[in-house]
């Protein structure tokens, strides 16, 4: 059994738990699951949801089923799931003005959280919390300073919480899906050597980003000139509210714009955001795409992407492969982090300082560390 | 040198031998041709064009600079062009309806096509003619009565006879970028081993066939369930409109729909045909796809992807690359037909039974076969 | 009360009656139906159904209820729709390739048809059968001995026959929203005269047509010049089933084509097809469309519409209407055809070698005519 | 002679003075023209360019066709630019962080612009100068103390200024083509009125705006009801480029925002922004739309319009037209403002409180106010 904790009971996660469970019990093919034909091991029914971690009053203290039904409208929730409860975080300062939250000295936060890692013991814990932004610590100073005076994100608190915590319960993967630098801070990576842990992350490859750099590598292998790229997303669920902050939309436009020069090898003109929140779109977000260039001979070529896609459900989706690599990865004794999951899985893929590659060639990577073909 | 001949001086060879002077004199970047940055041992500069084969009567007998200008529309066309001829070619019968020819005793046609391969000593020929429909002959015999008879196709004709020369002017390279079987033609490639030749094709890998390849491989190595595949392809050149003819049309449409199955794995509903004519788009087509799937937990996304682009610059681009690997294989003796090659050039890629694969995955077989990287 | 017949219980017509009844019990808003908003003193709740008219064996004789949930997933269907039952209409072999049918001796057809008119005594009849393919009759004489002899489409005679009816059942108002020439049938329309009934027709307006009528006003009151207009369309029913067949498929393209000339005053090159079957898309179809222009100071602009839009219950949303404004015509005496009601209802409106305005004139004529504002 | 003064010499003017000379001498169709095939008396070539006003510096003093050609690529500029001079004007400092512009003493500017016009005698003033943001002066009182001190927008100087200069040269025409309310200014319309000169704004109604307005006439003339709409827009001109300030692009979105309520009779939901610049678009720009609906029986539809337009010809087209409109208001002795004429070409139609109507009712509008057919 992969025990698996979730922190941010949200839209993503909610899909996670739910599209798991039906998947578990048969009811449903595992579309959306890359690695789902493949056979390294680790089979998705090994992975057990022990809790998840919240900071929304409304939802603290309650159980899943009741969670996914009641927010997400899934109706006739699976069994497995009135068994699990959500635990209250900390860090609810941070996301005051979109969710009711309450308040609690700093210091009990901390040792309440560490506790709860103690407590429900996990291999693995999936961190979909709402996006922050905070400095990637380079310094164990800087960033022990900044976890005790509150000043570093959530998702930086959790992983050093989960991180301390291995040394009570052993060895475990901390696998960060939001924009926050976790697997990109120098310092929280050193801590997971030191203890025997895997850090995987930053910011969940999926929407638009994943395919535009596999547009662009298509491009770059035909020696076309990219003139400029314009890519718009709107959306309507609390992710993309949260979005209309203008410091973490700046931390998520980081992480998507990157691929640009990295994949091409010159940095095409572009402008690469989350734009807006339209609420009737809800999980299922509007994106229009731009590109266009030279080809052979002068010629000028255009091509625009449309797309309407569920943000949600493609991030649970690799949430299922996240859980079991992890594993596999924990059982392997791998400490620190590891480029080839990375770089398929993630927008911005750890270490510090790594290249995005076009997900194709990931997907090759991927596949050659796991052994699987 | 490389001692290029063209078959069928049409819309994309015009592109092609522009743009070809154009890149030697250092007028243009080499966008558009794949392995522009790469070193493999053969410049562009080595690719010479030696004479051009038509049968419309209006182009037959002129010099390429001519025509460039006067059907094409390009001014100043470059100097090296004004000494490079327009022969006759053999077949026109077979597009009488779409351009003027002349009518000639079959015997003599082939007799004189002959004599015209061994007079010009092509490396290498690229065969750019209109697309016609005709089996895949598979055995010597039923090949060669085609031949006599007028029933085979002029691209399977031509590369019969190039192959026949090649006995006298030594080992060559017969390139065919229409959709007409010549290098998945059993027949053709065993003569071609048979006489140390080398034949490529069939059908360049051009428009938004490629593309739909990457998307595919894209949504399948996320383990996405494609629900439809619906493509329109319009334009305004003789291609098109050759193309409303019926026949040729289903020649088209088969090597443009093989990929769904090759690359997804099983056969998903699709419409993908070259649809209409549509004479003021000219040789920028448009094109419109799209494509829904079942991702994650039962969601259901959708993309659209349209394009206007040149069609004939872009097969242009890979003729450059095409001529300059048609060098390097006739240099080490290949023989017969390479899939390493075909399987990125090529939608229908020889030899026959291939499958496509994605055009990420052609690019690195490219590259390793060639020892680029 | 309005006694509605249908003709052809298809996909709209049972989008149209669980609309109805739904509108009818408060249940739904009257969306997609054009004039809801617009007293012009005849209410929804006057229309009933009294019957419908099909020739598929596994509709014939079974209630509207039963129809609606096995045929097209409907759960719970209105009560009211299990009291109104599907007759056995005429002209079978029209569809045989498409729905199972049984033959009969044709005489008796026309003898048994002609009577269920009288028996269920329609005020109005709407024709939603599968497109068909037949001349615009002329003469008198012509239809009648296409209609004796079996050559005039099932519209035709279903139209002429209902209006022989009405010298013993009173004037009722034929309805044709179908491709078929009935309004457009000078011999029809001359029938309707004599016996003082109304035919409306033909092709009801929903799809992309419309739109770009509307958008090819847009461009001409800019005074912009159209250079070409290309639409594709493509969808899963059994109607765009019917149109794989090259003949079916014509009579659409010709109504959906003439509205370019009738609008931007020059016959702009254009491709306006439904272009092709695909299942999995269903009664949702995918629309595409390119328009480009040249505007001020030589600039030259583009254009592109996406669609995905469900064909059935919009034209089911005009029937509302449609019933309503045949009881008001026949109300007043009306009689033959009336401009102003097919102008914006209809892709072909009647009488005969009238012009397409754009919808937005055709809404305001429609309003004046109605006395509506 | 229409005596024409352009305020304002960007990319919008550049071309209106361009595509004038053309038009004038044959050389050009009059597309983009929207009044162009009606005769209200007043010809095209009564228009006559007796000057221009800019600010910046490397513009001031210049002729336009040095302008022209050296700022915006046009070739060979009509020789009757030649002798057409750009006249210093004020409010510099309103741009001084895109354009180079020089200060001078405010009082002074005042009165050299007041003496320009004055010399200048124009009939009609064209202001397509920066966007700038600014109040909608109620009281004359406000209005004169904000122009005294600088804080008026400079549009409503210049217009200010005019009005005033009228007093000695006689009625005049004040069109104000951009966001900033000049037109909706009741101070300065009341000013107009004393003075019997005409105001005609605000915002030059080209781009997605108009069309977006008529797409959801289409809408709302079917009583379908729009869940959201989502509009962005994209371009590399200065135009884009001025508002990226947060400010301006608020102007803007107002102008844009109205139509949705004053159209649909509802506030759907929407996002309608000018987005982003991106430089290599330069001044055509790419433009995405989402709009989804419930149409009849509870079906959800789905429409997207994709553009790539060019901005700035768009708007010259237009004021070849209001050109002659202003003259044609002038002579008949009108004054104050017309609504009839800004609610086809403004996108916020002046008097201030006015509702946008459809374009093509606002067509219908405008050439029965002019009274042509
Ligand atoms: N495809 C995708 O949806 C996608 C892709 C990449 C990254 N992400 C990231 O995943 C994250 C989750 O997205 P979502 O759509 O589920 O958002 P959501 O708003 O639905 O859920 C976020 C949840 O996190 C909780 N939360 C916020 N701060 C917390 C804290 N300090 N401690 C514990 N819980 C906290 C919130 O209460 C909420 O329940 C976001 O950061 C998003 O950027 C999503
Ligand atoms: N991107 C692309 O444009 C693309 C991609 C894949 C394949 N192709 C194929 O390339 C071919 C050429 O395309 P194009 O756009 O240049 O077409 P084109 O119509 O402009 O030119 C074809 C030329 O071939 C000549 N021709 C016809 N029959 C001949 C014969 N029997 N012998 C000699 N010449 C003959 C014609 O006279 C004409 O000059 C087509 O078959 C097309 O299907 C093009
Ligand atoms: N928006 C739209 O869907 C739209 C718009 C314009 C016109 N139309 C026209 O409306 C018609 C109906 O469309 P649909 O989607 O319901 O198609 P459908 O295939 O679902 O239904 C057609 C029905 O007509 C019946 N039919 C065929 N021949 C008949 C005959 N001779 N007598 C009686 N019944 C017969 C068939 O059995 C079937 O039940 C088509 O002709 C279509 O072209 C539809
Ligand atoms: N289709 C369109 O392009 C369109 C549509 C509606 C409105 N508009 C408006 O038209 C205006 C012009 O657009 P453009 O594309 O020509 O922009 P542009 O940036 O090319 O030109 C603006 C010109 O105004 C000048 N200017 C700025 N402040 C001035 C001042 N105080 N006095 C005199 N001149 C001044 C600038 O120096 C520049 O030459 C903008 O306000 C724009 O919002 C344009
Ligand atoms: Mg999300
Ligand atoms: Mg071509
Ligand atoms: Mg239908
Ligand atoms: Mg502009």
């Amino acid at each position: 059994m992969i025990r698996t904790l979730v922190v941010g009971f949200g839209q993503v996660a909610a899909n996670f738990v739910v599209g798991l469970e039906r998947l578990k019990s048969g009811e449903l093919e595992p579309y959306g699951v890359p690695l789902a034909g493949y056979d390294f091991g680790v089979g998705v029914d090994e992975v057990e949801i022990v809790g998840a971690i919240d900071v929304d009053e409304r939802k603290v203290g309650r159980d899943l089923a009741s969670i996914v039904e009641g927010f997400y409208g899934f109706k006739n929730p699976p069994r497995a799931l009135r068994e699990v409860y959500i635990y209250r975080g900390l860090g609810g300062e941070w996301v005051k003005n979109i969710f009711p939250v309450r308040s609690e000295e700093w210091g009990e936060s901390l040792a309440r959280v560490e506790d709860l890692f103690s407590e429900l013991r996990p291999d693995v814990v999936l961190d979909v919390t709402t996006t922050q932004s905070a400095p990637a610590f380079s310094s164990r100073e800087e960033l022990e300073k900044a976890v005790a005076s509150g000043s570093a994100a959530p998702s930086q608190v959790y992983a050093y919480l989960a991180l301390k915590a291995s040394k009570r319960i052993g060895s475990l993967v901390y696998v960060n899906l939001n924009p926050t630098p976790v697997a990109n801070a120098p310092a929280i990576l050193e801590l997971a050597e030191q203890c025997g842990c895997i850090v995987l992350g930053d910011d969940g490859a999926t929407g638009a980003t994943p395919l535009t750099a596999d547009l662009l590598e298509h491009l770059r292998e035909r020696n076309r000139r990219v003139y400029s790229i314009a890519q718009f997303n709107i959306g309507g669920n609390t992710d993309f509210l949260s979005l209309t902050d203008e410091k973490r939309s700046r931390a998520k436009e980081d992480t998507k714009s990157s691929i640009v020069k990295d994949i091409l090898g010159y940095d095409a003109p572009h402008y690469i955001k989350p734009t807006g929140y339209l609420e009737p779109l809800g999980d299922k977000k509007f994106v229009a795409m731009h590109i266009w260039w030279e080809s052979f001979n002068g010629a000028v070529d255009e091509l625009v992407v449309i797309m309407r896609i569920n943000d949600s459900p493609a991030l649970a989706g690799l949430m299922v492969d996240l859980a079991r690599i992890g594993w596999w990865l924990k059982s392997r004794g791998v400490k620190g982090t590891v480029y080839e999951v990375n770089a398929f899985y993630m927008k911005k893929p750890a270490p510090p300082g790594s290249r995005n590659v076009s997900r194709y060639r990931a997907y090759e990577l991927l596949k050659e560390y796991l052994g699987v073909k």
